[in-house]
């Protein structure tokens, strides 16, 4: 099976498509092609909650704010999983999600200050992807990421060094997703992404929340609603709740939290209790 | 075969077919992830437009403004397709279909008032899915729905009954449709919804109509043309029309019909002739 | 294979699948829903950009705003794939391309004034499709063109004139996208598309910015840099480049070209150099 992530809309992830059923009869599933356009921290946050539930694969995933320029593509082994993409940390995060877990998420899991941080950077395995003067210099996406998962995929994960394009390398482009300040009655992070419902999804860990809900909690200052279910509130009402990430979320039910609580990605969110 | 459908938007459905693809080697096919979101009734319209055209499968949908409260979780046997998803009244109007079609749609039909609109009802069958505490309280389409279609796809749509988790009910969440009020002369209805052309669709059964084409009907008092074809008209004309639902549909020519008569969803509509 | 590409937006595609899968097995691959609306020639030309790197299937397409009109249904043969849909010229600039690459692009060609533009329209076949009074005068998609797409397939591309609907015929309407007007020192063209990241692709050869990388370019008078990626320039800077498409592209790093140069498609460009 091949995934494919990107920030492109439409029609092009259709000649991605298209090049990998030239080079393979693998399975094809689109993760997204919506991502948030250019923003590698965002498209490596998606990545987390939706690779760890697939079976192993070769996910390619092109948000790619340098295609053009001399940045490298790369080849992330990652357990029994592959990622193909450009070289801007994109990969990375998810990458050690996948390397340590084997692929599988049962449960929700938190805290890359966890005590196997370091082995699940070790796990993961890196290559640059050496590519020919590709066709175009605006969509590697077709040209030289959909080629090499075709590749890839037809080889074997277990064999990607067997590949004279697949070089291991130590000298790649990570990124950390941003750490939360948690503090025994505060916690200062920042909202990471909105969904399309409008919730805004922080980087704070919902463990913060673990005593708190039916009642409240500050949010920069303002008492909030905490509950399980958007529906434990009336339509329109601003609630705090964990989602699906594991996260403290900042929703509204039936409607936006983003417009509720006046926040977009990227800006910081203190909660008290 | 699984099918997906929901109010989701994106990345969320990829995670639910991960979870899918680890328990199965269905096919999957999507219906939509960009239902009206949080409308039980236009999602429910919109399966009884999609679902019926295709063969037997697992069908699963997730529209579910009250995830994460008690409500339970259903699957539906209908002829030679199951349903699975929140008990809030989506799945019953496609289920009345599917069960006395044989889940085929030849021929385009209406009226929930017709003879068998019983018997249609006797031929569902509804069980209670009992689901463990899932990892989330706000992604049942992840954690509770994907794998139940899964189970039931690789169990058999004829063998729902053998798996411990469903048990047969009648206590469940009914839905039907608004029925429109036709005299002689005039029809009451509402607009159901607006699909993506604009087009707002209508639930007064466009037999009205069938010796208007050509003419015109008064639409709350407005004279308008009828006709068969969109392009009858000069761009920017409107009309009303019978859509591929069966349904009158107030259109405009290369244009949208719900700006141009003013509706939308859940708006009430007269026909007079 | 079958492919789909449509400006249907959602949910209607999902009742092309379901009748398509009762036909046939084939493998379906979406295109695009989201082309742009009833604009015959955008969807021409972005069937140029996807389906030629498909390996040889049948692709279905409906963007069709004659639906329900005498306009005909129109199969066309073109090298090892076949295309089905409306007989508005939509077909016809992609299968020129599909009949003579034998449906392979392997690397990007220009010019309908090339030298093999007779032979490659003499390698298209063009059928008349014979259909039934369809369910619907709307929704030809799903009543004539997805039925039509799997008899094809089912019977194999290379046998539709033994399908007793496909009558031979060279009446029919053709396309062909605009062709700029080049000079030694200067090139009017006009934008064919806006694509989802706002860059304003024209019909203008990426030939005439050979020896202007690293320098500039006047578009509508104003000197723009001409760049090979989009991030060779600071985020917010205007500049020219060549798709993958091999057209002149006007673009914004990180931003939208057609705001930053107030363009839109179908409006004329010039450059001058």
């Amino acid at each position: 099976m091949i995934t494919l992530a990107s920030d492109f809309g439409s029609p092009y992830p259709a000649a991605m498509k298209g090049v990998i059923c030239r080079e393979s009869g693998a399975r094809i599933e689109d993760v997204a092609h919506d991502l948030p356009r250019q923003d590698v921290r965002a498209a490596a946050f998606w990545l987390t909650q939706t690779l760890p539930y697939f079976p192993p694969a070769v996910h390619c995933v092109v948000v790619d704010p340098g295609v053009g320029t001399d940045r490298a593509a790369l080849v992330v082994r990652a357990g029994e999983h592959a990622l193909v993409g450009p070289d801007n940390g994109v990969l990375l995060p998810v990458a050690r999600e996948l390397a340590t877990s084997g692929g599988r998420r049962d449960t929700v899991e938190h805290g890359s200050a966890s005590p196997d941080s370091q082995a699940r950077q070790d796990a993961v395995e890196t290559f640059t992807w050496a590519y020919d003067d590709p066709a175009s210099s605006t969509f590697h996406g077709r040209d030289v990421f959909a080629p090499a998962a075709a590749t890839v995929h037809e080889t074997g994960v277990e064999a990607v060094e067997t590949l004279s394009r697949a070089s291991p390398t130590d000298d790649y482009t990570d990124l950390q997703l941003p750490e939360p300040a948690v503090q025994a009655d505060r916690a200062a992070g920042e909202v990471l992404v909105v969904d399309d419902f409008g919730n805004a999804i922080t980087n704070v860990p919902g463990e913060v929340l673990a005593d708190a809900f039916g009642g409240q909690v500050a949010v920069d200052g303002e008492p909030v609603p905490v509950r399980r279910a958007y529906a434990e509130l009336a339509p329109g009402e601003r609630l705090v709740t964990v989602g699906s990430h594991g996260n403290v979320e900042l929703a509204v039910n039936r409607g936006r939290g983003d417009d509720a609580f006046g926040v977009a990605a990227g800006e910081g969110v203190e909660l008290s209790w």
